[in-house]
Protein backbone atom coordinates (compact mmCIF):
# COMPACT_ATOMS: atom_id res chain seq x y z
CA UNK A 1 0.00 0.00 0.00
CA UNK A 2 1.45 3.51 -1.15
CA UNK A 3 1.41 6.41 1.83
CA UNK A 4 0.17 9.33 0.68
CA UNK A 5 1.79 11.87 3.37
CA UNK A 6 -0.91 15.14 3.81
CA UNK A 7 0.64 17.11 5.97
CA UNK A 8 0.99 19.85 3.31
CA UNK A 9 -2.70 21.32 3.51
CA UNK A 10 -4.36 24.60 4.06
CA UNK A 11 -6.58 22.94 6.57
CA UNK A 12 -3.39 23.58 8.81
CA UNK A 13 -2.38 27.27 9.72
CA UNK A 14 1.22 26.53 9.36
CA UNK A 15 0.73 25.77 6.26
CA UNK A 16 -1.65 28.67 5.30
CA UNK A 17 1.23 31.23 6.79
CA UNK A 18 3.94 29.18 5.03
CA UNK A 19 1.92 30.70 2.05
CA UNK A 20 1.55 33.88 2.78
CA UNK A 21 4.30 34.21 3.81
CA UNK A 22 6.45 32.18 0.92
CA UNK A 23 8.36 30.20 4.09
CA UNK A 24 10.17 27.94 1.51
CA UNK A 25 11.84 26.23 4.45
CA UNK A 26 8.49 25.15 6.26
CA UNK A 27 7.31 23.67 3.45
CA UNK A 28 10.85 21.84 2.00
CA UNK A 29 10.77 20.48 5.71
CA UNK A 30 7.17 19.00 5.74
CA UNK A 31 7.87 17.37 2.73
CA UNK A 32 11.46 16.00 3.80
CA UNK A 33 9.89 14.85 7.36
CA UNK A 34 7.18 12.98 5.39
CA UNK A 35 9.59 11.18 3.21
CA UNK A 36 11.62 10.59 5.94
CA UNK A 37 8.42 8.94 8.10
CA UNK A 38 7.62 7.08 5.29
CA UNK A 39 5.65 8.82 2.55
CA UNK A 40 6.16 7.13 -1.27
CA UNK A 41 3.88 10.26 -2.23
CA UNK A 42 3.81 13.66 -0.96
CA UNK A 43 0.24 15.56 -1.12
CA UNK A 44 0.67 19.59 -1.92
CA UNK A 45 -2.71 21.24 -1.53
CA UNK A 46 -2.87 24.99 -2.02
CA UNK A 47 -6.12 26.26 -0.20
CA UNK A 48 -9.28 27.58 -1.37
CA UNK A 49 -8.39 31.27 -2.09
CA UNK A 50 -9.12 30.74 -6.13
CA UNK A 51 -7.85 34.11 -7.17
CA UNK A 52 -4.02 32.87 -5.54
CA UNK A 53 -4.58 28.80 -5.71
CA UNK A 54 -2.56 28.10 -8.87
CA UNK A 55 -0.17 30.34 -7.99
CA UNK A 56 0.43 29.40 -4.72
CA UNK A 57 0.53 25.66 -6.13
CA UNK A 58 3.37 26.12 -8.75
CA UNK A 59 5.05 27.64 -6.01
CA UNK A 60 4.63 24.56 -3.27
CA UNK A 61 5.45 22.19 -6.69
CA UNK A 62 8.89 23.73 -7.08
CA UNK A 63 9.90 24.19 -3.21
CA UNK A 64 8.92 20.06 -2.33
CA UNK A 65 10.47 19.27 -5.53
CA UNK A 66 14.06 20.84 -4.33
CA UNK A 67 13.97 19.01 -1.09
CA UNK A 68 12.46 15.76 -2.40
CA UNK A 69 12.77 12.76 -5.08
CA UNK A 70 9.36 11.99 -4.72
CA UNK A 71 6.14 11.77 -6.83
CA UNK A 72 3.73 14.66 -6.10
CA UNK A 73 -0.10 14.40 -5.46
CA UNK A 74 -1.48 17.78 -6.76
CA UNK A 75 -4.62 18.19 -4.61
CA UNK A 76 -7.04 20.67 -5.92
CA UNK A 77 -10.92 20.34 -7.06
CA UNK A 78 -9.98 23.44 -9.10
CA UNK A 79 -8.46 22.30 -12.55
CA UNK A 80 -6.64 25.65 -12.89
CA UNK A 81 -4.65 24.78 -9.60
CA UNK A 82 -4.07 20.84 -10.99
CA UNK A 83 -2.99 22.20 -14.07
CA UNK A 84 -1.09 24.94 -12.93
CA UNK A 85 0.52 22.19 -10.30
CA UNK A 86 1.44 20.01 -12.69
CA UNK A 87 3.05 22.31 -14.94
CA UNK A 88 5.37 22.82 -12.16
CA UNK A 89 6.59 19.44 -12.11
CA UNK A 90 9.80 18.77 -13.39
CA UNK A 91 9.96 16.32 -16.31
CA UNK A 92 9.78 13.00 -15.93
CA UNK A 93 9.16 12.90 -12.13
CA UNK A 94 5.72 11.21 -11.52
CA UNK A 95 2.71 13.17 -10.08
CA UNK A 96 -1.20 12.45 -9.30
CA UNK A 97 -4.08 14.52 -10.32
CA UNK A 98 -6.30 14.65 -7.17
CA UNK A 99 -9.11 14.47 -8.13
CA UNK A 100 -12.17 14.48 -11.23
CA UNK A 101 -15.36 13.50 -10.09
CA UNK A 102 -17.97 12.61 -12.63
CA UNK A 103 -18.72 16.64 -13.32
CA UNK A 104 -17.77 17.39 -17.00
CA UNK A 105 -15.74 20.27 -15.77
CA UNK A 106 -13.27 19.01 -14.35
CA UNK A 107 -13.13 16.06 -16.47
CA UNK A 108 -12.14 18.31 -19.51
CA UNK A 109 -10.30 20.11 -17.38
CA UNK A 110 -7.89 17.72 -15.87
CA UNK A 111 -8.07 14.94 -17.65
CA UNK A 112 -5.95 15.63 -21.08
CA UNK A 113 -3.18 17.03 -18.93
CA UNK A 114 -3.04 13.70 -17.31
CA UNK A 115 -3.16 11.95 -20.35
CA UNK A 116 -0.23 14.07 -21.62
CA UNK A 117 1.75 14.08 -18.40
CA UNK A 118 1.12 10.32 -18.05
CA UNK A 119 0.21 11.18 -14.59
CA UNK A 120 -1.64 9.41 -11.81
CA UNK A 121 -6.08 10.33 -11.68
CA UNK A 122 -7.79 9.99 -8.14
CA UNK A 123 -11.70 9.25 -8.84
CA UNK A 124 -13.89 10.38 -6.15
CA UNK A 125 -17.34 7.75 -6.02
CA UNK A 126 -19.47 10.92 -5.94
CA UNK A 127 -21.47 12.67 -8.77
CA UNK A 128 -23.67 15.69 -8.83
CA UNK A 129 -26.59 14.04 -6.47
CA UNK A 130 -23.62 13.39 -3.98
CA UNK A 131 -22.46 10.35 -2.29
CA UNK A 132 -24.82 7.59 -2.57
CA UNK A 133 -25.27 5.69 1.07
CA UNK A 134 -24.99 2.17 -0.71
CA UNK A 135 -21.61 0.29 -1.56
CA UNK A 136 -24.05 -0.54 -5.11
CA UNK A 137 -24.62 3.04 -6.06
CA UNK A 138 -21.02 4.26 -5.27
CA UNK A 139 -19.48 1.32 -7.27
CA UNK A 140 -22.31 2.21 -10.15
CA UNK A 141 -20.34 5.66 -10.27
CA UNK A 142 -17.06 4.16 -10.21
CA UNK A 143 -18.12 2.19 -13.72
CA UNK A 144 -18.94 5.35 -15.23
CA UNK A 145 -15.39 6.94 -14.31
CA UNK A 146 -13.49 4.40 -14.98
CA UNK A 147 -15.20 4.49 -18.26
CA UNK A 148 -15.17 8.20 -19.00
CA UNK A 149 -11.32 7.87 -17.62
CA UNK A 150 -10.40 5.28 -20.53
CA UNK A 151 -12.53 7.29 -23.52
CA UNK A 152 -9.81 9.83 -22.16
CA UNK A 153 -7.19 7.71 -23.67
CA UNK A 154 -5.88 7.71 -19.79
CA UNK A 155 -4.33 3.89 -19.30
CA UNK A 156 -6.53 2.54 -16.40
CA UNK A 157 -3.43 1.52 -14.21
CA UNK A 158 -3.18 5.55 -13.59
CA UNK A 159 -6.39 5.30 -12.04
CA UNK A 160 -7.48 5.11 -8.19
CA UNK A 161 -10.89 5.34 -7.35
CA UNK A 162 -11.78 6.45 -3.98
CA UNK A 163 -15.05 5.00 -2.25
CA UNK A 164 -15.28 7.70 0.34
CA UNK A 165 -15.38 8.18 3.72
CA UNK A 166 -17.51 10.55 5.46
CA UNK A 167 -17.18 10.92 9.66
CA UNK A 168 -18.49 8.67 11.85
CA UNK A 169 -19.94 11.55 13.66
CA UNK A 170 -22.35 11.91 11.02
CA UNK A 171 -22.71 8.31 10.19
CA UNK A 172 -22.33 5.50 12.55
CA UNK A 173 -22.06 3.43 9.49
CA UNK A 174 -19.37 5.29 7.81
CA UNK A 175 -15.95 3.16 8.71
CA UNK A 176 -18.38 -0.34 7.08
CA UNK A 177 -19.45 1.73 4.24
CA UNK A 178 -15.94 2.63 2.72
CA UNK A 179 -14.93 -1.04 3.34
CA UNK A 180 -18.26 -2.60 1.63
CA UNK A 181 -17.69 -0.25 -0.77
CA UNK A 182 -14.15 -1.37 -1.16
CA UNK A 183 -14.62 -4.90 -0.88
CA UNK A 184 -17.48 -4.08 -3.86
CA UNK A 185 -14.89 -1.94 -6.11
CA UNK A 186 -12.30 -4.90 -5.64
CA UNK A 187 -15.26 -7.39 -6.61
CA UNK A 188 -16.57 -5.30 -9.56
CA UNK A 189 -13.26 -3.65 -10.75
CA UNK A 190 -10.32 -5.71 -9.91
CA UNK A 191 -7.94 -4.55 -12.41
CA UNK A 192 -8.51 -0.65 -11.18
CA UNK A 193 -6.41 0.73 -8.14
CA UNK A 194 -8.09 2.10 -4.78
CA UNK A 195 -7.41 5.48 -2.37
CA UNK A 196 -8.78 6.32 0.40
CA UNK A 197 -8.25 9.53 3.20
CA UNK A 198 -7.87 8.06 6.60
CA UNK A 199 -9.07 11.41 7.93
CA UNK A 200 -11.84 11.49 6.83
CA UNK A 201 -13.36 9.33 8.93
CA UNK A 202 -12.57 11.15 12.64
CA UNK A 203 -14.08 14.79 12.02
CA UNK A 204 -15.83 16.02 15.21
CA UNK A 205 -15.01 12.98 17.18
CA UNK A 206 -12.33 12.73 20.23
CA UNK A 207 -8.75 10.84 20.17
CA UNK A 208 -8.81 10.91 16.29
CA UNK A 209 -5.30 9.11 15.86
CA UNK A 210 -6.69 6.32 17.80
CA UNK A 211 -9.02 5.50 15.22
CA UNK A 212 -7.02 6.00 12.40
CA UNK A 213 -4.88 3.03 14.20
CA UNK A 214 -8.23 0.90 14.57
CA UNK A 215 -9.21 1.73 10.81
CA UNK A 216 -5.82 1.26 9.30
CA UNK A 217 -5.58 -2.78 9.98
CA UNK A 218 -8.68 -3.00 8.69
CA UNK A 219 -8.19 -1.03 5.28
CA UNK A 220 -4.85 -2.88 4.59
CA UNK A 221 -6.88 -6.63 4.57
CA UNK A 222 -9.03 -5.40 2.40
CA UNK A 223 -6.24 -4.71 -0.46
CA UNK A 224 -6.96 -0.80 -0.25
CA UNK A 225 -3.91 0.22 -2.74
CA UNK A 226 -3.21 4.06 -1.28
CA UNK A 227 -3.78 6.23 1.45
CA UNK A 228 -3.82 9.64 2.49
CA UNK A 229 -2.22 9.86 6.26
CA UNK A 230 -0.10 11.99 8.62
CA UNK A 231 3.40 10.01 8.06
CA UNK A 232 4.42 11.81 11.08
CA UNK A 233 1.99 10.14 13.32
CA UNK A 234 4.37 7.73 14.96
CA UNK A 235 1.97 5.91 15.94
CA UNK A 236 0.43 5.26 13.10
CA UNK A 237 3.07 4.09 10.94
CA UNK A 238 4.32 2.00 13.58
CA UNK A 239 0.72 0.33 13.51
CA UNK A 240 1.35 -0.04 9.72
CA UNK A 241 4.77 -1.49 10.12
CA UNK A 242 2.72 -4.02 12.65
CA UNK A 243 -0.35 -4.44 10.52
CA UNK A 244 2.10 -5.51 7.34
CA UNK A 245 4.04 -8.21 9.55
CA UNK A 246 0.29 -9.95 10.98
CA UNK A 247 -0.67 -9.97 7.71
CA UNK A 248 2.01 -11.37 5.72
CA UNK A 249 3.22 -8.60 3.87
CA UNK A 250 6.64 -8.91 5.50
CA UNK A 251 8.95 -11.65 5.26
CA UNK A 252 10.10 -13.14 8.49
CA UNK A 253 8.94 -9.87 9.65
CA UNK A 254 12.23 -8.80 9.45
CA UNK A 255 11.13 -4.83 8.18
CA UNK A 256 9.24 -4.89 11.91
CA UNK A 257 12.24 -6.07 13.40
CA UNK A 258 14.33 -3.66 11.71
CA UNK A 259 12.13 -0.52 12.46
CA UNK A 260 12.42 -1.64 15.92
CA UNK A 261 16.34 -1.54 15.97
CA UNK A 262 15.75 1.81 14.17
CA UNK A 263 13.38 3.36 16.75
CA UNK A 264 10.32 2.99 13.87
CA UNK A 265 8.38 1.23 16.76
CA UNK A 266 9.02 4.02 19.01
CA UNK A 267 7.28 2.21 21.59
CA UNK A 268 4.35 2.44 19.72
CA UNK A 269 4.78 5.83 19.01
CA UNK A 270 3.70 6.79 22.37
CA UNK A 271 7.04 9.28 22.96
CA UNK A 272 4.99 11.67 20.25
CA UNK A 273 6.84 15.48 19.87
CA UNK A 274 4.38 18.32 20.48
CA UNK A 275 3.85 19.31 17.14
CA UNK A 276 2.79 16.23 15.85
CA UNK A 277 -0.29 17.25 18.18
CA UNK A 278 -1.69 19.84 15.12
CA UNK A 279 -4.63 18.15 13.84
CA UNK A 280 -4.64 16.97 10.55
CA UNK A 281 -7.78 17.84 8.06
CA UNK B 1 -17.43 -9.92 20.89
CA UNK B 2 -16.77 -11.29 24.18
CA UNK B 3 -13.68 -10.36 25.90
CA UNK B 4 -12.16 -12.99 27.88
CA UNK B 5 -9.55 -11.66 30.30
CA UNK B 6 -6.54 -13.36 30.49
CA UNK B 7 -4.18 -12.15 33.49
CA UNK B 8 -4.91 -15.17 36.11
CA UNK B 9 -2.34 -17.49 34.33
CA UNK B 10 0.82 -19.05 35.44
CA UNK B 11 2.78 -17.96 32.39
CA UNK B 12 2.80 -14.90 34.84
CA UNK B 13 5.36 -15.17 37.89
CA UNK B 14 3.01 -12.85 40.01
CA UNK B 15 0.39 -15.60 39.46
CA UNK B 16 2.59 -18.30 39.96
CA UNK B 17 3.88 -17.19 43.25
CA UNK B 18 -0.29 -16.10 44.14
CA UNK B 19 -0.73 -20.02 44.08
CA UNK B 20 2.13 -20.96 46.22
CA UNK B 21 1.53 -18.71 49.04
CA UNK B 22 -2.22 -18.53 48.39
CA UNK B 23 -2.78 -15.17 47.94
CA UNK B 24 -6.16 -14.74 47.45
CA UNK B 25 -6.36 -10.91 47.33
CA UNK B 26 -3.43 -11.31 44.70
CA UNK B 27 -6.16 -13.05 42.91
CA UNK B 28 -9.43 -11.37 43.52
CA UNK B 29 -8.04 -8.14 42.45
CA UNK B 30 -6.95 -9.38 38.85
CA UNK B 31 -10.04 -10.80 39.05
CA UNK B 32 -12.00 -7.04 39.75
CA UNK B 33 -9.31 -5.31 38.07
CA UNK B 34 -10.02 -7.23 34.51
CA UNK B 35 -13.88 -6.97 35.37
CA UNK B 36 -13.81 -3.05 35.31
CA UNK B 37 -11.75 -2.80 32.43
CA UNK B 38 -14.34 -3.84 30.39
CA UNK B 39 -13.49 -8.15 30.54
CA UNK B 40 -17.05 -9.97 30.28
CA UNK B 41 -15.21 -13.68 31.60
CA UNK B 42 -12.52 -14.07 33.45
CA UNK B 43 -10.10 -16.83 32.33
CA UNK B 44 -8.74 -19.19 35.42
CA UNK B 45 -5.30 -21.18 34.69
CA UNK B 46 -3.77 -23.20 36.88
CA UNK B 47 -0.30 -23.98 35.66
CA UNK B 48 1.35 -27.50 34.69
CA UNK B 49 2.38 -28.80 37.70
CA UNK B 50 0.19 -31.66 37.76
CA UNK B 51 -0.41 -32.98 41.04
CA UNK B 52 -1.14 -29.42 42.44
CA UNK B 53 -3.08 -28.22 39.34
CA UNK B 54 -6.87 -29.40 40.32
CA UNK B 55 -6.81 -27.96 44.40
CA UNK B 56 -4.75 -24.63 42.62
CA UNK B 57 -7.61 -24.62 40.41
CA UNK B 58 -10.49 -24.99 42.78
CA UNK B 59 -8.80 -22.42 45.06
CA UNK B 60 -8.98 -19.36 42.30
CA UNK B 61 -12.42 -20.24 41.10
CA UNK B 62 -13.68 -20.37 44.59
CA UNK B 63 -11.52 -16.77 45.67
CA UNK B 64 -12.72 -15.25 41.62
CA UNK B 65 -16.03 -15.62 42.95
CA UNK B 66 -15.68 -13.78 46.10
CA UNK B 67 -14.40 -10.74 43.66
CA UNK B 68 -16.84 -10.72 40.77
CA UNK B 69 -19.72 -11.89 39.29
CA UNK B 70 -18.43 -12.99 35.63
CA UNK B 71 -18.15 -15.91 34.03
CA UNK B 72 -15.22 -18.21 34.40
CA UNK B 73 -13.47 -20.00 31.78
CA UNK B 74 -11.75 -22.77 33.42
CA UNK B 75 -8.42 -23.47 31.43
CA UNK B 76 -6.10 -26.17 31.54
CA UNK B 77 -5.45 -29.16 29.17
CA UNK B 78 -5.53 -31.37 31.54
CA UNK B 79 -9.50 -32.97 32.16
CA UNK B 80 -9.07 -33.47 36.07
CA UNK B 81 -8.01 -29.64 36.75
CA UNK B 82 -11.29 -28.58 34.13
CA UNK B 83 -13.26 -31.16 36.49
CA UNK B 84 -11.94 -29.20 39.81
CA UNK B 85 -12.64 -25.98 38.36
CA UNK B 86 -16.03 -26.81 37.18
CA UNK B 87 -17.07 -28.35 40.24
CA UNK B 88 -15.83 -25.50 42.44
CA UNK B 89 -18.29 -22.85 40.31
CA UNK B 90 -21.13 -21.95 42.08
CA UNK B 91 -24.03 -22.93 41.49
CA UNK B 92 -26.40 -21.34 38.15
CA UNK B 93 -22.89 -19.17 37.31
CA UNK B 94 -22.28 -19.66 33.75
CA UNK B 95 -18.80 -21.45 32.85
CA UNK B 96 -16.09 -22.17 29.80
CA UNK B 97 -13.93 -25.46 29.63
CA UNK B 98 -10.84 -24.66 27.82
CA UNK B 99 -10.00 -26.47 25.85
CA UNK B 100 -10.51 -29.79 24.72
CA UNK B 101 -8.96 -31.31 20.63
CA UNK B 102 -10.34 -34.53 18.85
CA UNK B 103 -8.44 -36.34 21.80
CA UNK B 104 -10.66 -38.73 22.64
CA UNK B 105 -9.24 -38.87 26.56
CA UNK B 106 -9.79 -34.90 26.68
CA UNK B 107 -13.32 -35.40 24.99
CA UNK B 108 -14.03 -38.12 27.44
CA UNK B 109 -12.47 -36.24 30.77
CA UNK B 110 -14.60 -33.20 29.92
CA UNK B 111 -17.42 -33.24 27.55
CA UNK B 112 -19.92 -34.97 29.82
CA UNK B 113 -19.49 -32.62 32.60
CA UNK B 114 -19.94 -30.19 30.93
CA UNK B 115 -23.18 -31.35 29.17
CA UNK B 116 -24.33 -31.87 33.05
CA UNK B 117 -22.93 -28.30 33.87
CA UNK B 118 -24.38 -26.64 30.42
CA UNK B 119 -20.99 -25.10 30.33
CA UNK B 120 -20.06 -23.58 26.90
CA UNK B 121 -16.87 -25.35 25.74
CA UNK B 122 -13.89 -24.67 23.40
CA UNK B 123 -12.54 -26.24 20.82
CA UNK B 124 -8.80 -26.23 19.53
CA UNK B 125 -8.46 -26.47 15.39
CA UNK B 126 -5.57 -29.14 15.90
CA UNK B 127 -5.52 -33.49 16.00
CA UNK B 128 -3.32 -35.74 16.91
CA UNK B 129 -0.77 -34.81 13.81
CA UNK B 130 -0.90 -31.36 15.05
CA UNK B 131 -2.06 -28.02 13.06
CA UNK B 132 -2.81 -28.21 9.41
CA UNK B 133 -1.09 -25.14 7.79
CA UNK B 134 -4.12 -24.45 5.92
CA UNK B 135 -7.39 -23.02 6.32
CA UNK B 136 -9.07 -26.13 4.36
CA UNK B 137 -7.25 -28.49 6.85
CA UNK B 138 -8.19 -26.72 10.03
CA UNK B 139 -11.88 -26.41 8.62
CA UNK B 140 -12.09 -30.13 8.41
CA UNK B 141 -11.02 -30.64 12.05
CA UNK B 142 -13.49 -27.91 13.36
CA UNK B 143 -16.34 -30.11 11.12
CA UNK B 144 -15.50 -33.56 13.23
CA UNK B 145 -15.21 -31.26 16.48
CA UNK B 146 -18.81 -30.04 16.11
CA UNK B 147 -20.26 -33.69 15.34
CA UNK B 148 -18.34 -35.01 18.23
CA UNK B 149 -19.78 -32.01 20.70
CA UNK B 150 -23.10 -32.43 18.75
CA UNK B 151 -23.29 -36.52 19.74
CA UNK B 152 -21.91 -35.60 23.46
CA UNK B 153 -25.49 -33.52 23.73
CA UNK B 154 -23.55 -30.09 24.12
CA UNK B 155 -26.02 -27.34 22.32
CA UNK B 156 -23.89 -25.84 19.45
CA UNK B 157 -24.53 -22.90 21.14
CA UNK B 158 -22.66 -23.66 23.60
CA UNK B 159 -19.16 -23.88 21.29
CA UNK B 160 -16.80 -22.02 20.76
CA UNK B 161 -14.45 -23.06 17.45
CA UNK B 162 -10.55 -21.96 18.29
CA UNK B 163 -8.76 -21.49 14.79
CA UNK B 164 -5.53 -21.55 16.38
CA UNK B 165 -2.88 -18.64 15.85
CA UNK B 166 0.93 -19.66 15.75
CA UNK B 167 3.18 -16.85 16.48
CA UNK B 168 4.34 -14.70 13.41
CA UNK B 169 7.80 -15.70 14.43
CA UNK B 170 7.89 -18.99 13.68
CA UNK B 171 5.70 -18.24 10.16
CA UNK B 172 4.84 -15.52 8.59
CA UNK B 173 1.16 -16.12 7.25
CA UNK B 174 0.28 -16.94 11.23
CA UNK B 175 -1.55 -14.03 11.03
CA UNK B 176 -3.23 -14.58 7.57
CA UNK B 177 -3.63 -18.29 7.95
CA UNK B 178 -5.66 -17.54 10.98
CA UNK B 179 -7.86 -14.80 9.06
CA UNK B 180 -8.16 -17.05 6.40
CA UNK B 181 -9.33 -19.98 8.93
CA UNK B 182 -11.94 -17.58 10.83
CA UNK B 183 -13.48 -16.85 7.13
CA UNK B 184 -13.85 -20.71 6.61
CA UNK B 185 -15.04 -21.82 9.59
CA UNK B 186 -17.73 -18.49 9.44
CA UNK B 187 -18.73 -19.66 5.39
CA UNK B 188 -18.63 -23.42 6.43
CA UNK B 189 -20.25 -23.59 9.97
CA UNK B 190 -22.29 -19.98 9.83
CA UNK B 191 -23.58 -21.32 13.25
CA UNK B 192 -20.96 -21.84 15.34
CA UNK B 193 -18.63 -19.29 17.00
CA UNK B 194 -15.02 -18.53 17.23
CA UNK B 195 -12.75 -17.44 19.45
CA UNK B 196 -8.68 -16.60 19.58
CA UNK B 197 -5.94 -15.83 22.08
CA UNK B 198 -4.45 -12.57 20.23
CA UNK B 199 -1.39 -12.34 22.25
CA UNK B 200 -0.02 -15.93 20.53
CA UNK B 201 0.90 -14.10 17.43
CA UNK B 202 3.39 -12.06 18.74
CA UNK B 203 5.43 -14.46 20.99
CA UNK B 204 9.31 -13.78 20.40
CA UNK B 205 8.69 -10.43 18.82
CA UNK B 206 9.11 -6.35 20.07
CA UNK B 207 6.37 -4.56 20.97
CA UNK B 208 3.93 -7.01 21.52
CA UNK B 209 1.24 -4.80 22.34
CA UNK B 210 1.66 -3.64 18.93
CA UNK B 211 1.12 -5.82 17.34
CA UNK B 212 -1.88 -6.93 19.36
CA UNK B 213 -3.42 -3.83 18.77
CA UNK B 214 -3.05 -3.94 14.77
CA UNK B 215 -4.91 -7.29 14.80
CA UNK B 216 -7.58 -6.67 17.21
CA UNK B 217 -9.67 -4.57 14.81
CA UNK B 218 -9.09 -7.37 11.76
CA UNK B 219 -10.25 -9.79 14.01
CA UNK B 220 -13.28 -8.14 15.13
CA UNK B 221 -14.05 -7.04 11.21
CA UNK B 222 -14.25 -11.04 10.56
CA UNK B 223 -16.61 -11.41 12.70
CA UNK B 224 -14.66 -13.41 16.03
CA UNK B 225 -17.50 -13.80 19.12
CA UNK B 226 -14.86 -13.84 21.73
CA UNK B 227 -11.14 -13.50 22.13
CA UNK B 228 -8.51 -13.90 25.37
CA UNK B 229 -6.53 -10.77 25.89
CA UNK B 230 -5.29 -8.28 28.39
CA UNK B 231 -7.92 -5.99 29.62
CA UNK B 232 -5.50 -4.46 31.30
CA UNK B 233 -3.80 -3.49 28.68
CA UNK B 234 -5.51 0.56 28.23
CA UNK B 235 -4.04 0.61 24.49
CA UNK B 236 -5.62 -2.31 23.40
CA UNK B 237 -9.24 -1.38 25.13
CA UNK B 238 -9.22 1.60 23.55
CA UNK B 239 -8.57 0.19 20.35
CA UNK B 240 -11.54 -2.38 20.56
CA UNK B 241 -13.85 0.46 21.51
CA UNK B 242 -12.35 2.72 18.40
CA UNK B 243 -12.78 -0.81 16.56
CA UNK B 244 -16.70 -0.94 17.68
CA UNK B 245 -17.26 2.74 16.64
CA UNK B 246 -15.56 2.05 13.10
CA UNK B 247 -17.22 -1.19 12.54
CA UNK B 248 -20.81 0.01 12.87
CA UNK B 249 -21.46 -1.47 16.63
CA UNK B 250 -21.49 1.85 18.36
CA UNK B 251 -24.68 3.69 17.19
CA UNK B 252 -23.96 7.34 17.20
CA UNK B 253 -20.20 6.58 18.69
CA UNK B 254 -22.01 6.74 22.04
CA UNK B 255 -19.65 4.29 23.82
CA UNK B 256 -16.72 5.78 22.49
CA UNK B 257 -17.86 9.51 23.43
CA UNK B 258 -18.62 8.22 27.15
CA UNK B 259 -15.07 6.25 26.91
CA UNK B 260 -13.61 9.21 26.17
CA UNK B 261 -15.30 11.16 29.06
CA UNK B 262 -14.56 8.57 31.46
CA UNK B 263 -10.72 8.54 30.61
CA UNK B 264 -11.13 5.14 29.12
CA UNK B 265 -9.58 6.07 26.22
CA UNK B 266 -7.08 8.02 28.06
CA UNK B 267 -4.90 9.35 25.34
CA UNK B 268 -4.94 6.17 23.54
CA UNK B 269 -3.41 4.17 26.55
CA UNK B 270 -0.39 6.26 25.97
CA UNK B 271 0.00 6.33 29.98
CA UNK B 272 0.39 2.79 30.80
CA UNK B 273 0.79 1.68 34.42
CA UNK B 274 4.24 0.36 35.26
CA UNK B 275 2.91 -3.19 36.81
CA UNK B 276 1.20 -3.58 32.83
CA UNK B 277 4.32 -3.61 31.41
CA UNK B 278 4.22 -7.43 32.53
CA UNK B 279 4.49 -9.59 29.26
CA UNK B 280 1.31 -11.66 29.06
CA UNK B 281 1.86 -15.69 27.65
Amino acid sequence: MLIIGERINTCRQSVMRAYAERDAGFIRNEALRQAEAGADVIDVNAGSGLDVEPENMAWAVRTVQEAVDLPLCIDSPNPATILAGLNACRDRRACWADSITLEKQRMDGILPACRDRQACVIALCKDEKGIPRSAQGRAEIAKKLVETVDRYGIPLANLYLDPMIEPLCLAHDAGLLAVDTLRELKAQLPQIKTVISLSGISFGLPERKLLHCAFLPILMHEGLDAIFLDPADQRLMATFRAARAILGQDECCMQYIASHRDGGLANGGEGLRRDDKENMR
